[in-house]
């Protein structure tokens, strides 16, 4: 199966190829497949990073890319999210990219779908590409996992970052800690350990900002005091390890998870992550149609420089 | 005139080269034109079969697609359709193609724009890109028209499928039955016999099953019995001869024009049009584009395999 | 710097060199990047020619376009100009075409961002692409702007391009008169002398109409005697000079500023004008990525004819 739906489904030795195959891409190497083949981008959802991420991942792979937007097409007729892949399959997209609003929508095609489907945010589920761009920016830093101590702080429950990220990490060997608010420590996620801001801030590696998601909350969460309680200040950055870094998925509410003046600060990876967001994503859609079985007929693929 | 307005305008001959043509294009015969052609797509209304169908088909000629949509556009400030096409004219656009909510809307540019004007479904008249499609599967399916029994199934008053469908299929040979509730009989459409929905359904060669279009009704039907009493049922499925087969243009309404289990069983054509689609408009566009007179110095298309 | 944000921003020997490009362009000349360029197009009002018009400009010249839509982007979820900006720039753009409802959206940017910005339209502000095809129009027709006189009828206030045009065509050597209703007089624009109606047109060698932005008023002016008090009629058009041209940078408001009949008369260069902004706007792009200091490393550009 070359679809991408959690980071749960790849094993650490896959995840090191597509972060390799991103690294390639990052310096320059190509891939095109010497016949024409569409991916569709269905965004149910607002997004800039990950909707035009794909967008310039599809085209540097000499991708055709058909952009779906829900609101102008038969959605607006009731048809189902089923339905409207498999007449995207039918019309000719060798591959769907979806961001959904609701957790886990793939669960209805997998199995019934035979194009890959990749997984470009669902709910407050996963969001594997996002980790996949984290991983790599965590890896050009340090190059590697094992031992680092990585701090995810704030909206942990609602974050689909956060969900992707903790499993992840643990998995490869790094110590993941949690701070925030409690009333958004998340119960089901039993990755990391709870620990106050300073101290996870001290004793990180890296510290991963997550984005306060106004959209997702029934009232809104006063951000007023947010960035004194839990955000990083720039007293708190001082008082990070000297190598460590700062990371955020963006977009960043400024002035409320970290200080305006910190985003583009020395540590600063936040576009750092943007760019590889491109590379990760190239290397994910290069997998989806050199595992796809189904459509193997299409690729005879060439390797180029 | 190298438009495609209307069913109507094409002789029986016109009909067969395009089917022909676009059965060359389904096994994979290519046709691009030598210099950069722009088509732009004007879609008025929700569509997601037909404009990503013309979209591949267009990517699949090496033309350059222009997405228009009206609510980005200055019909905004008040633009009318002909200004609107006239721009896109001056600003490059060799081809247009348009969906549209009013009934003919292209009366009033005929004659005064310079560029093939392609419907993609104009109000409740015409859509003959659809009937293209639905006779390519049909002349797939049975070799051609004569004799066959086509029943169309369902609004035919609201219906452009039926519409086109009906005139063309009688001018061709076949025998049109309809059937459905006696509120949606079509006194100006004159091309078929109508029947009780278990007697079509025993009769035909095709079933050819319309949408239920809650958008263009002002009250909404009842629902809740369509399928049982005008509906393809299991039961009614059953009843059909050995090698008829199911159509439908979709989106489909799961349980009320059909249920939900036939849609994709052995006799569903009901993909197999989506994906014909493609290629009738494939052809649709190349003979836009190979009698459009007044662009001709444009054009000097090659023949690639 | 290589963004274009105002006229007053180029000299006179600049904007000859762009004109000069610009119809090396109408007259078919080619230029192509040798490596793959991104340029993405931020459109936050409705606009069907300078928005197509751009898309056509970066796909003759062989760029990939992006196209950024508000209501679908992060926008949404509160993010700024500058860290939309920056984020495309992180994925990938080598430049950002942006029409923005605010005046001077681009101070905020300027010295911040390391891609070219071209300016698509700002608020009531500037729109500099349009004047430069304003200015290739009337340079196809004049050979030049000395002593040429130009009338800018109607609501100079709060157009961009009566400010954008009055002054450079002041500079290029060019009387400029303005007429229209008092209320819309701009004590700001000090570039033209107001008349009545009946002389400007008298008077002109161009008579350039504007729009009336019933979307840019709080409340909607009155256009009943719009036309018979201040437009373009039938018998104004009469006492034109011989060799006189009619402009409007459209859409037009037909039956308000001009008499329905005469936007394609022989005089009118309305639809020329919008031919020429693909030109135009192919030259400001190859400027942008010519003098691209920051980015020299990405074009290694070849001229092709």
């Amino acid at each position: 199966m070359s679809s991408l739906l959690t980071m749960n489904q790849l094993t650490n030795e896959e995840i090191f190829m597509i972060l390799e195959d991103a690294e390639q891409y990052r310096l320059g190497k190509g891939w095109k497949p010497s016949n024409m083949l569409f991916v569709s981008n269905l965004f149910f959802e607002p997004s800039t990073r990950t909707r035009f991420s794909f967008e310039v991942a599809e085209k540097k792979l000499g991708l055709e890319v058909l952009n779906f937007s829900s609101e102008h097409s038969s959605v607006q007729k009731g048809e189902t999210l089923y339905d409207t892949i498999k007449t995207l399959e039918s019309i000719g997209a060798h591959a769907v990219v979806i961001r959904h609003q609701n957790d886990h929508f793939f669960e209805d095609l997998i199995g019934k779908v035979s194009i890959p489907i990749i997984n470009a945010g669902d709910g407050c589920g996963h969001h594997p590409t996002q980790s996949l761009l984290d991983l790599l920016t965590i890896k050009q830093e340090f190059g590697g996992f094992k031992d680092l101590t990585v701090s995810i702080h704030g909206d942990i429950r609602h974050s689909r970052v956060a969900r992707s990220n903790a499993e992840v990490l643990i998995r490869l060997g790094a110590n993941v800690l949690f701070s925030g608010p409690s009333e958004w420590h998340d119960p089901l996620n039993i990755h990391g350990k709870y620990v106050d801001v300073d101290e996870a801030i001290e004793k990180s590696d890296v510290v991963m900002l997550l984005r306060i998601q106004h959209e997702r909350h029934d009232q809104k969460t006063s951000v007023e005091n947010y960035l004194a309680q839990y955000g990083l200040t720039k007293e708190r950055e001082k008082q990070m390890k000297n190598h460590a870094i700062i990371m955020h998925p963006a977009p960043v509410n400024r002035g409320v998870e970290i200080e305006s003046d910190l985003i583009e600060c020395g540590r600063s990876r936040i576009f750092k992550q943007m760019e590889n967001g491109v590379f990760a994503r190239m290397a994910v859609l290069k997998r989806a149609f050199q595992q796809s079985k189904q459509k193997q007929e299409v690729i005879k693929h060439v390797i180029c420089s």
